[in-house]
């Protein structure tokens, strides 16, 4: 018996989250004799209670859904949506009445963490009412932080983009012979992934950044300040990034620091960033210049040059969900992990959501050096194969091209 | 007679400011009846008159050649170095002595209308002291101000990246339902030819970027915060591009209003956070999620996605400026018009440097709409032909490969 599918996208944007919405409705319309049609969720599952929906099968032409597969953010819309607790709350009767009138026999959420609590709880209360849906998550985070899996599909991309970009940053920095420190703010609250990444822009020894702040390592200002001097004893032109999420020994976020700073004229506080804040600590103390780069949301989301492995790799996590599906799984997460060749392979599988969702994989702490300041080289052999390559892009007018929902259904 | 070139790089860097250093030494190298070596000055002036040189036709081989042409930033380092007014200074005696020492026929100063200024002093002193040393500038600068020539080199591909920056943000900005503002600086102090660029990310009639806030008119609050209000009515994702450089309509630059300003040593003000600021009062007014991101460096010296038109350009800039010098030209810098032909193209010229140094071209005001909040369609005829196509690249290890001093000769 055919039955349709729903498919939806969650939490923040990355470059690749398109890219696994395509492996899904290509993969949905490979097996015609098992799947009518695929539906999208507009804004998730959140967007899907007030009835936001599309036809995904009908909708994009074969050129959309080439473009879909290079257009970064999330082609759906997105929400932060928490199921309540209580499975026996009205909203699932809600949901499962929407699901039944749209011949909804499967439902594929494209997320990180957080929505792997929207997955497990969705199939959780399919089995207490027998009901015939499955719930299938399809990873994706650029903070590479959910468990059992190798890695998660935006990581790559997010990556390449932080290696390329602080790169570029180093150079910027090393053209003038005036002593100046630059410091750059990295995402990741909790987990240093996306942080040690800057490591893959180091070229030499001695080449910036030359030094690394993970929030895995207890960040103490003094330190800090004198590792930033020797650091300045070596070269003119300094180089240093940090994550955003950098706390101190007793757990206070090193941006919470700012609490006396920055008011605008009216009195308002301004929110300042870590990187902001380490830049006027290490203007004060050493009078060089110093400049804070926070790399912001196009880390997350930028295509400029994704990384071709990471969009493969998010195509194929799509297309394993409806496969896996089709073989009646439900309450899972789609999995990598590495065969043992002697190149990079993956291999894809499943895992039980419940060993997914609301967990946190951090940054491996004996790849931090000692002095708690670098990353060790076996980072390097996880995270080269993850950006290795670019996509074919296609292009008009000089930018990429880009599907946006809102030229094709007006909201 | 052979005779000896000295090329330097001065100013900020740019994503093609390479490329014209790479034209330079090609062209110098296509020459050998009458070019003998091509010299570098290792940042700049400054770092000519302390002695740091290096010999560019025998250091760099082929494949060095490729990749300094794919390379941002400023491969012989810059300076900011200002010559004195009083030609008969003894740094002008000491400047000309190392020209004799090398036998230096010629010298090519790759930079903005700081090095312009450079240029002036430097021809004029070799007049007045009858040096047979001639001096051409060659144009650079992201901020496209040069007088004179239709467009500078580095301005496409900071366009480029702006647009697609830029274009990343609003989609990024999209994916929630819920009221959020963000609002993005871009570089540009007194022309707003970068911010203009973030026009060329909009792709239908109410698309964003909604408000774009130009340097050349007097920026409002009180206008600013009704406009938003307006533009949130309108959607709920709004972004907003405002030049660093927004001043009210008493010359006073917004981001004062935060009272962070500083001086470098040309007496510019330095600006930070014009953006950063507008964010706290439009959160405090409208109580909406408010984000603010700084492009900062990366729109300068980006080659994620360089524009093939600049590289190309910048590359013709270069080897016009050696072409002249052969055939005579002094106290001059390179230029670009457009011919009058249907499609783009260009036709290099020279201008005496005088036209050009100290001196801005500002963005046409009447190319700003008449509510001062957006860009008109004149801007986007002359912008796109900056901005086409995209350079081959050589890639290592998932990275764009760069060539780096640091490598070659250890300072």
């Amino acid at each position: 018996m055919r039955k349709n599918i729903l498919v939806g996208q969650s939490g923040g944007p990355t470059a690749v989250i398109n890219a696994s919405l395509y492996g899904v409705i290509t993969e949905g319309k490979a097996h015609p004799e098992h799947i009518d049609t695929v539906y999208g969720m507009v804004n998730g599952i959140e967007g899907f209670l007030s009835g936001r929906c599309m036809d995904l099968s009908q909708e994009l032409t074969a050129e959309d859904l080439l473009l879909l597969k290079q257009t970064p953010a999330a082609y759906l819309g997105s929400c932060r949506y928490k199921l309540p607790e209580n499975l026996d709350a009205p909203v699932y009767g809600l949901l499962f009445e929407k699901f039944t009138s749209l011949g909804i026999g499967a439902c594929l959420y494209i997320g990180g963490n957080d929505s792997m609590d929207t997955v497990d709880k969705l199939s959780r209360c399919a089995r207490l009412r027998h009901e015939n849906v499955s719930f299938i998550g399809v990873p994706k985070t650029i903070d590479n932080d959910l468990p059992v899996t190798d890695h998660t599909p935006g990581y790559g991309s997010a990556a390449k983009y932080v290696a390329s970009t602080v790169r570029e940053i180093c150079l910027d920095a090393s053209v003038y012979q005036q002593p100046a420190v630059t410091i750059v703010e990295l995402m990741g609250r909790h987990a240093g992934w996306v942080t040690a990444a800057s490591v893959l822009a180091r070229k030499h020894p001695g080449d910036n950044p030359l030094l690394i702040y993970m929030p895995e390592v207890p960040f103490d200002m003094e330190q800090f300040l004198e590792n930033v001097k020797n650091a300045l004893d070596q070269q003119p032109n300094v180089v240093v990034c940090v994550s955003e999420g950098i706390r101190d020994k007793h757990g206070r976020f090193i941006c919470e620091y700012a609490n006396e700073a920055s008011l605008d004229t009216f009195g308002h506080k301004m929110l300042t960033g870590s990187a902001k804040l380490l830049e006027s600590y290490v203007r004060n103390r050493f009078h060089v210049k110093v400049r804070s780069v926070e790399l912001n949301v196009n880390q997350r989301c930028s295509s400029l040059l994704a990384s071709a492995a990471d969009v493969h790799e998010a195509v194929l996590s799509g297309r394993t969900a409806v496969q896996q599906m089709l073989g009646g799984a439900t309450g899972c997460m789609v999995t990598c992990s590495r065969r043992h060749t002697p190149s990079y392979e993956l291999e894809y599988g499943l895992t039980d959501v419940c060993n997914v969702c609301n967990k946190e994989k951090g940054f491996p702490v004996d790849w931090i050096t000692q002095k708690g300041t670098d990353i060790g080289p076996q980072f390097l052999e996880y995270a080269l194969p993850l950006i290795a390559g670019e996509p074919e892009r296609i292009m008009e007018l000089g930018l990429p091209k880009y599907l946006s929902r809102s030229r094709k259904t007006p909201a």
